[in-house]
């Protein structure tokens, strides 16, 4: 059982749920704005400043801690299916995982689908730790960090290096990732009662939006499920128990450790998708970033 | 002529007031998603933090510049009809106000209406006035300042609490304020082709949210342009040149000089409603906040 607190989360899930299904469908500036609601659910973290920078023609937040290591950083990639969500959204999220994890977080605003449809967003993403690297961060010491839409770009961004012949993150944080893009995780009919956000139709929408109705849906550096992840640096994964993009985790930390990437995988019972995103207010999501803190500060060298 | 990049808020209004002349009427929820997409007009100000705090049962934001005088405030009341905004879509607007004016802001979010009908909106406001002085502020080093519906709750504070015999704030700062629940202001007639976001027939269903079929519409609380203003401290009031409300600035500066209230009022030519929330973006914007932090500081004894 998810505590009080949390319910909090589950509630506006509900209502977002409710109203996206509507007839006629929400249109896209609608759902976006609810995708803008999710920052409400969490705390503001004390203590941190923020700046906006052009990262190369991409909007994005520097997410500053009071008192945080100037060299090192968490590029933050905001979750939203691909089509919505911002660095508002996640301001508080981005803000309390830099606070803990004693570093600056770069969020960046990546081009959204459909607009811009796929690879647009990964592009934006290698672009900013590229960025990054222009700055002076050693490429050991950024961390790519993301959830849903964004946990799948934060891994994915490390694939694209690694293709390229690039330097890789120190480590990669992935919470409740879209990973699959042919809908075969068992937890999306397994969950599809208690997820109340996410169901199969919608994720099949969202499919839609970003790869169009050509693009591959096979695609390694989009479908993470299919990729060779050998040379991953190490990955934490987190999930909610009751959420259909579970199995999305599960799957990429078998496959993961079979080809010798070190992973972490918390699978949080009863909890729903991003549980994160209720930081600062209630335990379950505390307890995750205090435990994603302990884990990637030894990986970039700090205490 | 506003500036170019004045030109980013014209442009929001514009796809608000497109947005919300639908058949049917956009519902509550997305008119309150629209109001909160204001704060992407502006720019972070740097070097601010914020924490959440509870006033007495109202939930608020405080907005504290790093460095600011401690013993000093502004209760900052954000704007939205009545009926939508909040802390955070005034987030940018309130702090660099705050940083400008050298000390810290408490930026409340009153209930709204149309679920809590007026006088919930002003029983809040001086709820907040109240606690800031439980809290230690001397009431003559509190600002209150709003914009639009919270330009008139930061006078209407006022006035409740000189009614009530209780001390006042030492200054008031009012944007682009709404004042006159009757409609009488010429410029909502003669502002009308230049005005992108405010109408008449807007201005009356927000005054049915509020006030109901029955309230009253010349409460001097509520329609501060039928109030003795005697006894009031300093007032800073600016107004866009091309808004329908302008002349609710107007009339209250002409009203309140008469009543021997030390009253400074700034029309800039050209500009919309509220243009200060484009502020660290746009020059006219920027401008007015520092003006109003060198009208604000001495009033409140800071240099």
């Amino acid at each position: 059982m998810p505590s009080t607190e949390s319910q909090e989360l589950n509630n506006l899930y509900k209502s977002i749920s409710a109203r996206s299904q509507t007839e006629p469908a929400p249109e896209l500036w609608m759902m976006r704005a609810m995708f803008e609601e999710l920052v409400a659910v969490g705390r503001e973290p004390e203590d941190v400043t923020y700046a906006e920078v052009d990262v190369d023609g991409i909007h994005a937040l520097w997410v500053k801690p009071v008192g945080a290591a100037a060299d090192r950083v968490i590029l933050y990639v905001h979750g939203g299916a691909f089509v919505g969500g911002s660095s508002a959204s996640h301001r508080k999220l981005t803000g309390h995982l830099a606070k803990a994890s004693g570093v600056q977080a770069l969020s960046i605003d990546y081009r959204l689908a459909p607009e811009n449809p796929y690879p647009a967003q990964l592009e934006d993403a290698v672009t900013a730790f590229r960025w990054l690297r222009a700055q002076g961060f050693a490429a050991e010491r950024i961390v790519t960090a993301g959830d849903s839409a964004g946990g799948n770009l934060s891994i994915a961004t490390a694939l694209k290096l690694r293709d390229l012949g690039e330097d890789l993150p120190g480590a990669i944080i992935s919470l409740s990732p879209w990973l699959d893009m042919e809908g075969q995780s068992e937890s999306l009919d397994s969950n599809a009662a208690t997820d109340l956000l996410i169901s199969r139709q919608g994720m099949a929408a969202f499919t839609y939006l970003l790869l169009g109705e050509s693009g591959s849906r096979t695609d390694p550096l989009v479908n993470i499920l299919r990729a060779d992840l050998e040379g991953l640096p190490p990955v934490y994964l987190a999930a909610g128990g009751d959420e259909v993009l579970r199995d999305d985790s599960v799957r990429f930390a078998e496959r993961a450790r079979d080809q010798g990437v070190k992973v972490e995988l918390t699978i949080e019972s009863g909890m729903q998708h991003v549980y994160a995103l209720r930081v600062g207010a209630a335990p379950e999501a505390d307890q995750l970033i205090e435990e994603l803190a302990r884990w990637v500060r030894p990986l970039i060298d700090l205490n």
